[in-house]
Formats: structure tokens, sequence, C-alpha cells
């Protein structure tokens, strides 16, 4: 069962809010749609956007600046929330970079959280599913991409599941968990303390031992004024890895950027393109 | 003075958030600019956007998407907050449809909102001539949008100050507030019970004794499926006036959208380039 929340016209199509009982999470989960208005007519691509540390479901949706460009090249915009809400775990809202709100997009194996924070079966098995049924997609087509944590997200779930995902790109991302504070902090409370189990969820890592899964490319947007760059995001780490798999990686850093959405949404149309040359088997053009 | 609250890096140009102490209205104001990047060479004109009801100096440049046509066509974009803040005034809280957050851009007569609510002295002189003071900017190019309650108001200021202000559109406005809820629910306080004194600040009334102020004409963009159409916004008093006094306005109804910013950003991209286009002398193209 899928309950409308909203729906409001937009671009020529629909931007929709919904919520639904999440079998994999146990709890009601909340996500957003822009419907292009292609999809009328024929099965459209999917791009599923996995937002930062706090936000919800809506942010992207309001300051992303999108929906224009999807409108434009017929692509299905998908937004999960960052977590399960209401979990009733104690203390799971009192950090705005762990629990609620920063569920960093994998299934955590460790009590109390591994019953609840199921967000990679979530969102490549559930959520993906419920959105190839129920509206007029195109499985073929599907990709993925996302922001700081998001970026994290969108990286890792392209690399563990390259069968589910045809295109990737991420702006900010936290690009090498294993080794700042934001994934150390989460990874040690969803995944225990060996961190053998860590490297399964780091993009750096899993890009280390991967075959050129995304042999069109890969886009990553960084800003230079970044504040959380030199710490906690680490690009040149998959950069590196990036090289080492002969994996082609486009990474633009820009002068005079922060880490906000008034970044993201700059470089918003870039990317836009990109997911729709490389879904189309064009050429990526980056 | 002139503080600085943030500066961001968006479409090539610099998001910014300001503070200073507004004598007009004896309290501190924010505002909002975006500076495109032909600021830094040229003088360049100047974009006035007034929100709606509850909303402040962010809410247009997060969920406006109007930088990328900013940027485009070399234009700077202004937002000020939607009244003043702590006023100290009791019980100005309670209602958010009146008092802070829904200064309706005019200056008060009755007590106890005579004192601060002075939103129409704020705008067309105090923070018009800082900007134009302060930043590299075209005093004889400087437009006026709004939406809703900041539609209300771009079309009574434009109307009112028709030297000040060479360009002037709206989404959804309120454009005959004398005869609407929201209208008569804020002129009673900020004007007092006398009806002749509205008159002086409804849209619909100005325009009816107007003379083709804007020879190249107004741009409204209305949703057909905004909730408030009917009973509060009243667009066809507006055009009914227009009519009155030949002058030339493109009224758009658009099914399928509503009273928030999916809505206002879509057609975001035709309102700058109308603004650009007469503040440049050329032909509207509406």
């Amino acid at each position: 069962m899928l309950d409308i929340i909203s729906q409001h016209g937009c671009f020529g199509g629909v931007q929709a809010f919904y919520r639904h009982d999440s079998t994999e999470i146990g709890l009601p989960m909340q996500f957003s749609v822009y419907h292009p208005p292609q999809e009328e007519h024929e099965a459209v691509p999917v791009l599923f956007y996995l937002a930062g540390l706090t936000c919800t479901e809506e942010t992207f949706m309001i300051k992303g600046g999108a929906q224009r460009w999807a409108s434009q090249h017929g692509i299905m915009l998908v937004a999960p929330d960052t977590s399960p809400r209401n979990t009733g775990i104690e203390g799971i809202d009192r950090d705005w970079d762990f629990g609620h709100g920063a569920g960093f997009y994998l299934d955590a194996t460790q009590a109390p959280y591994a019953e609840r924070f199921r967000m990679e079966s979530y969102l490549v098995r559930e959520l993906r599913e419920l959105v190839l049924n129920q509206f007029n997609t195109d499985a073929r087509r599907v990709g993925i991409f996302g922001h700081s944590m998001g970026g994290h997200g969108a990286l890792t779930l392209a690399l563990r599941h390259p069968e589910v995902f045809s295109s990737v790109s991420a702006f900010a991302p936290i690009a090498a968990p294993s080794r700042c504070p934001w994934g150390e902090k989460a990874f040690g409370h969803y995944l225990g303390a060996d961190r053998a189990a860590w490297v399964e969820h780091d993009a750096s890592e899993l890009m280390k031992r991967a075959k050129t899964p995304y042999p069109q490319g890969i886009l990553i947007d960084q800003g230079l004024n970044d504040k959380f760059l030199q710490e906690q995001l680490l690009p040149q780490e998959f950069e590196h890895a990036c090289q080492q798999a002969q994996q082609p990686l486009t990474l633009r850093r820009h002068e005079g950027y922060d880490h906000g959405y008034y970044f993201i949404s700059t470089f918003m149309e870039d990317h836009l393109a990109f997911h729709h040359r490389v879904l189309n088997g064009q050429p990526a053009g980056f």
C-alpha cells in the first residue's frame, strides 16, 4: 500500500510525496518522487538521490533544482529518507551525525540497530522494486547519485550492486568513511569494532577491488571551500582507488563552493545530463 | 554598517546573507542578495523579490531556483524579510497571517504597529538605497516581483513608485486585498477601520486610477489548483482593473499547479527573462 502525502504540479510533471509500510525496516517510510511528463506515455529511467546527514526525503526536491532537468530529459527522480524514523532506540536522536537522519545507507549488523537500520536492503530491494512496479519505469535504466553521506551511499551501493545501477555520480561524497570521524562513528555503531566489515561499505576500499564497473565513467563534484573536505570527505582516496582500478573518473574541484545546496544546485544540470546520457547509452560527455 | 551572515558560491556568483540596523524600522533586519558574476565588471540591474506569509529572506533563495537565470542574465536578486522581527509587540507572533512574517509591505499607521511595521519605506527607500550604494548596481534598472503577500507587495509598490521600479511581475498575488480575509485582517490592524486608506495599498484599486504605468506589460502566473485562488487571491479583479486602465497584462492560468514553490520554480525562468528584457529596453516577449 502506497499512501500519497501530497502532489504538486512541477515543470510539467508531478512532484509527489509518498508513505508506505516498509517490510525491510518494519516501520512506515516516506519518500519523494518527481514524475516527469514523459511517464504518461513511456517507461522512463529512474535516478535515485541519496541525501546527507540530517536531511529527509524533502531536502533534495526543495533545494536541488533537479526537476527542471528531469523534466527535460524524461527522468524520474526518487529520494528516500536518510534513515528509519521513530525507531524508539534509546538515545538515537541525540547526535546529528548518527542515528535518525544518519542511516549511512547500509544494513546494520549490531544491536540495537540491526533490526531497523536496513537502508541498503530497503533501497536496493524494496524501494527500487516498489518504484519499478508502481510507476511507468524502465528497470534497465536505473542510476544513483547523492550528496555527502548520500554520496557515500551512491558510490557504495553502485559498487556493491552494479547489476542494479547503470550510472553513478556524487556531490562532495564521504569517499573513504573508514578513515574519517563521521564514518568511524557510524560504522563502529552499525557494523561493530571489526574494521574488516567496514571495507565492504567504503567506496575507496570497494573500488580498489573492482574491475572497471562503470566503464562510461563516474562524475564527482567537490567544492574547495567545503569545510568538511580535509577531515571528512577525502575524495583523493577515491581518486587513487579509481586510478588503481582503471575506473574512469571525472572529479571536478570547484574554487569558491562549499558543502551546501547552493553548490549542489549549481552543478545539478551537469549531473542530470550525465545520467541521461549514460542511461541511454550515449557518451558520458565528461 | 552591513554585517555578512554568510556567503556561498552559487552559479558562478555569490549567494550572500546580510544583517543591518534599519533606521526606518529601528531594529536589525536581514536580507539576502544573489550577486551575479557580471557584478565584478559592470553595474548590474537589481530585481527585488518579496516573499509570502511566514517566509523569511531565505525562502526565495533556497526554493525559487532563480540564481541560475540571474547568473545567465546578469541580474542581482535581493530578498528582504517579510516583516520586522522581535518587535516585542504583545501577541504579534500569535497568528501566521498577521504580524511577524506578515508585514504586507506597507507602512502601518495604527498603534502599536506604526513604529516598527514600516516595510514600504524600508524597502523603497532604505534597502534600495543601501543596495544601490553598497553594490555595483544600476539605479535605472530596478525591477520587483513576489509571491502571494509578496505579489501584493510587488504590484502595489510598483504602482505607488513607478519612478523607482521599471518592471514588475508576480506569482499568485493577493491581487485585491481589500476584498479578501487576509487583506481585511492585515489592513484593519495596520491601517485602521477606514477603508479609504486601504485602497492606497490594493493593487486592483491602484490600477483603476493608474495611467498605463508599465507600458511594456505586467506578467502574472497563477496556478488553478491553488487553494487560495477563490477566496484570497482574486486575480480577476486585477485583470479587470488593467483592462480599465489599458495596462497590458499577461495573466497566465496554469492547470495542475498550486500555491507553492514547486509552482513558482517552474515559471521562474520566464520571470527572470521577462525582467531581463524589460529592464534592458527589449520587447517583453509576453
